[in-house]
């Protein structure tokens, strides 16, 4: 199982988002919904075994965390449109501290990154980290930034985890998920 | 300077396509944008030293074909909807057998592969190919194809190119470009 979260710092918190306007109205809700289809799209095929959590920190709602789970997402399309669709689905479903399903495969809860660092051991994402290829155990959860860089108090809760470089040039977070993926397969299938 | 040419076999041909319906009524628009994206795009900054061709075959116009230059390009950004905005932009400007540049960087003309083919030395991403890693020498062009297979035709014509793979496991066309233009990165840079 291979875990990807991705922190939208302006990302919209209920449904009050246009999908003909995701980055604006949406509070960059575009970022995400490439990182969910790089999580979890293989061609004409979905990853069975990834996640994506989306934690979603912008107006007006407070911290809300959405989950795509690979096993059992369905009417998810590679498209950014399709992913802000179910984004805009599950929304504004009444949820609590716990996940609730509100759509095949998509969940929601309240609260943000802090529960999240609990339930999972992350390696941040940072152009600064290691090398990817060089690190000999590769973990099974990733944790990455939007558009926006950490903050301090972001920053204070992940200072103890490990940090890793898919490459020499500073990416989106979706094109680093799809080369950290790849490095992935590689493995698992004895590629160098 | 890396060029990557990306064939949309149903990619609509005239601006009759809706931006909130890019993978319907673009006829699979939404993969060409998004391969844009991944051609062009750094975080906060752009490639401009790579092009992105775009090789519409769809109905109703026959064959055109757009070029993204990386080094001119304005006005886009790495939503779906901006690439196709563009590409809606330019469609229908009346061109000849030689690229007009209808928007800044963005370029048509009339025709398909076979021009094409005559002006670059293509490698073809193939899941079948040899691993890019392994290749000594990586091209500085590369030709891929939407969600459809390339026909007998395209095969025809690409028969003599070298077929390159970049992993295991077969990957949409964007996420093929991020994973290529990440082993570029490495090379230039000095990375392993």
């Amino acid at each position: 199982m291979t875990t990807f979260a991705i922190i939208g710092h302006l990302a919209r918190t209920d449904g009050g988002f246009s999908l003909n306007d995701l980055p604006g109205s949406g509070g960059r809700m575009d970022v995400l919904c490439r990182c969910v289809n790089a999580s979890l799209f293989l061609s004409h095929d979905l990853r069975r075994d990834a996640d994506c959590y989306l934690v979603l920190l912008g107006a007006p709602a407070g911290p809300k965390t959405v989950k795509f789970s690979g096993a059992s997402v369905r009417s998810l399309s590679p498209d950014e449109r399709s992913a802000g669709a179910l984004v805009k689905k599950v929304i504004d479903t009444p949820c609590g501290s716990e996940f609730r399903e509100a759509a095949d495969g998509v969940s929601i809860r309240k609260g943000g990154l802090e529960r999240l660092m609990t339930e999972h051991a992350f390696a941040v994402l940072d152009e600064n980290g290691t090398d990817i290829r060089t690190v000999q155990d590769l973990p099974a959860a990733y944790l990455l930034s939007d558009h926006l860089n950490f903050t301090e108090q972001e920053n204070g809760l992940t200072g103890a985890c490990p940090r890793y470089s898919v490459g020499p040039k500073c990416l989106h977070a979706d094109h680093a998920i799809t080369v950290l993926q790849n490095e992935l397969d590689r493995r698992r299938c004895g590629w160098k």
